[in-house]
């Protein structure tokens, strides 16, 4: 073991609970009691509290962005950005990650079971991305945080972070959104859509009353799994990885997985299941189709980032991710133009798709890390 | 009523029925029994029977191209281009189509009773692009027609196109190939994987064997349709026809249809469970992923098209079709030039992604138009 491998991070982490009586508001008009955000910490805070860095999670990962996941035993999520020497150092910074609410791996949601012992289903209110930033900003308070030193996520974790800098201009001073958009797209909402049916066709959904009834929606959720993952990836991709191979020689001439690329979606779909819930795929989909932040502001997305213009953003996006394509960014970062704040964009050339803002790019490691360090130097931070 | 109008256009069809102790051979090396294969015809066949057009329909039509659908009471699927007056036109070609082995609307398939009066369900043994166009070459010869004037078709017509070519160059004068590809991709395979998914994991599917049972895996089905049918329209499309538009005022904050895209894909799935067969697409989506016409030929795909030299073919594409894009199309006018035949082709500037090739598309209406008429004079037709 060489000297660096020997610098111990230190990990924290539980439960946040609001007081009794709290509630947390909704956008609905509704409201989750017995409110519960699982999260994780790596690093220390620092004496003036201002090396945190609040990372926010995408769709259906969790709060173990780095480290080792206790659930599967692999890595955290972000591996290839959080750690020793990565742009998201824990030996200078103080990383928080939580579980949205809404989600499975902790935080209140349709699936916890809550005081009464019986996960609520669909009587759980819908939730938001402002939502889930307001369960966020009570936890980061509940840290004595009062001002993060940024806010990083990708995918709907990008979203959470645009929605912080309109909602919480105030608590952070750097905001880094990768392979997001302000809104929702027809296409995006439609996929989500085939989802959440593919879910509900399922006889073992019981109209959402399944954990009750000691049964799970596993072949429903695993196709609504599948039809995702395909966004994830680019067909340039799914090519190069997959092309026409077979799984063995020769077609089966059936309809057993024949191909490499059935086989390998398969896998998606069946371990998927055994990580995530049905209800909060339902949930955290909604909320993102929900998302529209300029339909917010009376349909100017500039509006939404009038009171952000002392946050620095930098916004990422990969010219071959197609759910969130570049133009998405694009109308992000005019927007911030627009409101007057400070913001740095890069389109990465990749053929991974979507899911290259999870993989080991290293022009997005490199790019990012240059835009923390600008912004330790700009904010004076001593670490 | 004015003149145009009061033509009538001659209209035929039936089923051809092989003789007894006949069978259709399969590349599987199958064979299917009493193949009975539907069709219609549209116009009447010349004295020298040189003006015959076939007609090879997509994924989820039937033998109606043009004139009125008698299940559905609609106009023909391709009225844009088949009719009076049109590039395929009835008064002076003689146009045939039929439903493909293995669907759903008359010919053999996996839910057709036959003698036995039990649908075969998985016992039907799995067909190809091939054996499709194998029974429509014996179609073709069962009504006296040595040589086609052309074959045409889009989408999996295209593939059809294409094998015919392959299969029969010297039964073909021309060939129009649309929105198309010569194989299937990884990411084509992986959608078509997710629809079977979706209805193999519907408990009414039974294993295929649900006609004998009488259930239907509606839902499966339906989940299949909408997954499809996203890859049929364009983002862009997407947009500019729903954008993020609600069904009514305000979200419902549940799982209701809140936007007009979920009201419209679910509508979708709810009304193709009406027209089409499950095990039919089934069947259907894996001729179509096994299709691979290089990969029948050594790799080459000119090789495919070595006899094909005397053909006159017509290769269209659409910009914002992604399940078939441009490349593909190049790909095959490419094999095409060196192979030595005579191509023409054109991409088509649209956004409506891979649906254009059924839509009214004016420039595919006059580009077909003129290319059929070089076509006509080339041939020497008296029509």
């Amino acid at each position: 073991m060489n000297a660096r491998e020997s610098i111990e991070i230190t990990e924290g982490g539980g439960v946040m609970t609001l007081p009794a009586g709290t509630l947390l508001a909704l956008d609905s008009g509704g409201a989750v009691e017995h409110l519960e955000i699982a999260y994780r910490t790596y690093g220390l805070l620092n004496e003036t509290r201002s090396n945190a860095i609040l990372v926010c999670h995408a769709l259906t990962l969790d709060q173990y962005v780095a480290g080792r996941n206790p659930a599967t035993g692999k890595p955290g999520w972000w591996s290839s950005l959080v750690g020793l020497g990565l742009p998201l150092d824990p030996t200078r910074h103080f990383i928080i990650c939580s579980n949205v609410v809404g989600g499975c791996m902790g935080s209140t949601g349709p699936s916890s079971p809550g005081p009464s012992g019986t996960p609520p289903g669909l009587a759980f209110p819908v939730i938001t991305i402002a939502d889930m930033v307001r369960a966020q900003a009570l936890l980061v308070e509940s840290l004595g945080i009062e001002r993060l030193f940024a806010v990083v996520g990708g995918s709907m974790g990008g979203m959470q972070v645009l929605q912080w800098a309109a909602d919480y201009p105030e608590r952070l001073f750097a905001a880094v959104c990768i392979a997001a958009a302000a809104r929702h797209s027809a296409q995006n909402i439609a996929f989500h859509e085939v989802g959440r049916q593919a879910i509900m066709a399922d006889p073992d959904w019981r109209g959402g009353d399944y954990a009750a009834q000691g049964v799970r929606p596993e072949k429903g959720l695993a196709v609504a799994r599948m039809a995702a993952h395909i966004t994830y990836l680019s067909e340039a991709a799914l090519q190069r990885k997959f092309g026409r191979e077979l799984q063995r020689d020769g077609l089966s001439w059936g309809f057993d997985a024949d191909f490499q690329v059935e086989s390998y979606l398969r896998h998606q779909g069946a371990s998927f299941v055994d990580r995530f819930d049905a209800n909060s795929y339902l949930y955290i989909t909604r909320a993102m189709d929900y998302f529209d932040l300029a339909g917010a502001h009376g349909g100017v997305l500039a509006d939404a980032f009038r009171r952000a213009r002392d946050v620095r953003f930098c916004v990422f996006s990969f010219t071959s991710d197609w759910l969130y394509p570049t133009p998405e960014s694009r109308a992000i970062v005019r927007a911030l133009n627009a409101a007057g704040a400070r913001v740095s964009f890069l389109e990465i050339e990749t053929d991974k798709g979507h899911d290259a803002f999870l993989l080991d790019e290293p022009v997005l490691r490199s790019a990012l890390a240059g835009f923390m360090e600008s912004a330790v130097q700009a904010r004076g931070l001593e670490i």
